[in-house]
C-alpha cells in the first residue's frame, strides 16, 4: 500500500505521494505514476508528484507525468505542494522554498480557518522578444507576427523559462484556437515550439485567457502561460501591475513585483487514503 | 468526508461507498457520484455504487452514472460489489444475493489467500429472437440481416434484459466498428436501439470479442455482450457450454447451466480513503 493523496488546481490534478509520511522506492516512481493516472484501472490523474526532503530549500518535488516522464515544474502542482506541505506540517512557516527540476521556487501559503485554500508562488523573471525565446524569423523585437489559419497573428514573445506567443485580441472567444494554436505552436519561426495565449483585458486589473499548450493542446490552466500574459500586457502599457486572469479552470491573480511575477490561485485536497501498491 | 473506495472490474471502474461504513444521505447520490467521477476536480470513475442492507436479498445495491442518472444494473459492478461485501465481513458466506434495480442477483466469491480476486455472478437466462428483442423490420426468427455501412451483416438477437444484436465473423479485428456500431444501433429496425457484439470463435471454448454498447459506443468490456454472444454461439452449436471470452479489457469466463449464464471474472480494488465532501 502507499498513501496518497490527490489534489487539484484549477482541474489541474495529480496524485501526491510524500516521503515524510512513508519510505519511497524512487525507481519505481515512473511506474507508479503511470499506475495511478490510469482512471481505469488506477485513480485518475494528470501524474504524481513525490514531495520529500531537500539539501538546497525547504521541501523537494518531483513531477511524473502520466506516462512515466519527469517534468521540470508545475506552478499548479508547487500551489498543491505548498498547501500540502503545511497542512500536514511538514513547514512551520507561511513561506518556504521548494527545489524543483527547474530551480528553487519560493511559496507562500495564505491559511483561513486552519486550511490552506490560496498558494502565492514566485514564478520568475520575465524575459521580452526575440533574444528571449527562440524564434527563426526575420523580425526584431518584443513582438512579431505569424501567418496561421489564413490570418495574420501579431504578438508578444514572452519567455517564464518556457516560451509564450501572447496575442491580445477583442474577444478570446472568437479564435478558432483549435485551429490556430497547432499552426503557431508548430510554426517554422519557433523552432522549439511555443505556447500559444490569446488574452483580451477587461479594463486595466482583469484579463481574459485562452491557451494552446505546446505538447498539450488546449488546456483548462497554464500558470506561466497566464504569468506571460500578464507580464505582456504590463509592458504593452494596457494592465496594471495586479491583475485577474480568468483560465477556463478558474481564476489566477498574477502580480509583478520588483520585475517578479507572483501567482497566487487555489489549491485544492480532493481524497486521501491507501493505494493498492505493488500490484 | 466520505469513506470511499475505488474498484474496477475489466477496467469498469466506480467509487463505491457503503452504508455498512457509515451513514449517507441518498438525496446527495446524484451530486456524489458527478463530483467523483470527474477526474479533474474528483477522484475519476464511470460512476458511483452505493451498497447497503436490503429487505429482499442480503445486499442492495445502486449505481449512478457520471452524469447523476441512476443505472439498473452492471455486472462489473456486482462483481466489485461481491469482493467489496466478502472482503469487508458484510456477508459472511461465499454464496449471497444482491438487489440491484433490475432484481436479486446471486453471487458467488472465490476467495485466494484471504482475498476475493475472482467472482461469479448470476446474469439470467437469455431469450432469443424477434419476439425477444424490440424488433421492427421483415424477418421472423432468431437471427436477422441489417444493412450499415454498405454491407449486410448477419447476427443472432439475443435479450439478457437487454437487447443484443450477435454477430459471428472470422476476424473482429477487421470490423470498422466506430462506423458500423452506431449504424446498427440506430437501425430503424430496433425501435430500442441495440447492443452489437461482433465475435469470433477460436475452437469451441475460446472468443474474440468486439462491442459497441448502446449509449456509450466502443467500450473495453459489456459483461451482458459476452453473455448474449456465448448464449448465441451455443444455440448456434459453434460453442461449448463453458467459453472463456477475450474482451479487450481483459477476459470473461462464461458458462451456461440449466439454462441460465454465469459470468465469472477480475475484481480489483484500487484504493481506499476518504473523499472530501461536502465541499
Amino acid at each position: 500500500m502507499v498513501r496518497v493523496t490527490k489534489m487539484h488546481a484549477l482541474g489541474n490534478n495529480y496524485v501526491y505521494v510524500s516521503e515524510f509520511e512513508q519510505p519511497l522506492d524512487e525507481s519505481e516512481f515512473p511506474r507508479l505514476a503511470a499506475a495511478v493516472s490510469d482512471v481505469r484501472r488506477g485513480i485518475g490523474s494528470d501524474g504524481l508528484i513525490w514531495i520529500g526532503p531537500s539539501n538546497a530549500a525547504d521541501l523537494r518535488m518531483r513531477i511524473f507525468n502520466a506516462d512515466g516522464s519527469e517534468a521540470e515544474t508545475c506552478g499548479n502542482g508547487l500551489r498543491c505542494v505548498a498547501k500540502f506541505a503545511f497542512d500536514r506540517g511538514f513547514v512551520d512557516r507561511r513561506r518556504f522554498t521548494i527545489e524543483t527540476r527547474a530551480g528553487i521556487v519560493t511559496a507562500e501559503v495564505h491559511p483561513e480557518g486552519g486550511q490552506v485554500r490560496q498558494v502565492t508562488v514566485d514564478m520568475g523573471i520575465p524575459r521580452f522578444g526575440t533574444d528571449a525565446v527562440p524564434y527563426r524569423g526575420p523580425e526584431r523585437g518584443d513582438s512579431v507576427s505569424v501567418a496561421a489559419a489564413g490570418e495574420t497573428f501579431h504578438g508578444v514573445l514572452v519567455s517564464m523559462g518556457n516560451p509564450h506567443f501572447v496575442c491580445f485580441v477583442p474577444e478570446v472567444g472568437a479564435i478558432p484556437l483549435a485551429q490556430v494554436g497547432p499552426e503557431i505552436e508548430r510554426h517554422p519561426h519557433f523552432p522549439e515550439r511555443i505556447n500559444v495565449e490569446f488574452v483580451a483585458p477587461r479594463g486595466r486589473g482583469e484579463l481574459d485567457f485562452r491557451v494552446w499548450e505546446r505538447g498539450s493542446g488546449i488546456t483548462y490552466a497554464c500558470g506561466s502561460g497566464a504569468c506571460a500574459s500578464v507580464a505582456a500586457g504590463i509592458r504593452l502599457g494596457v494592465l496594471d501591475p495586479s491583475v485577474t486572469v480568468h483560465l477556463q479552470g478558474g481564476d489566477l491573480r498574477i502580480e509583478v513585483k520588483d520585475g517578479r511575477v507572483w501567482m497566487t490561485g487555489e489549491a485544492v485536497e480532493v481524497m486521501t487514503g491507501q493505494f493498492h501498491w505493488p500490484r
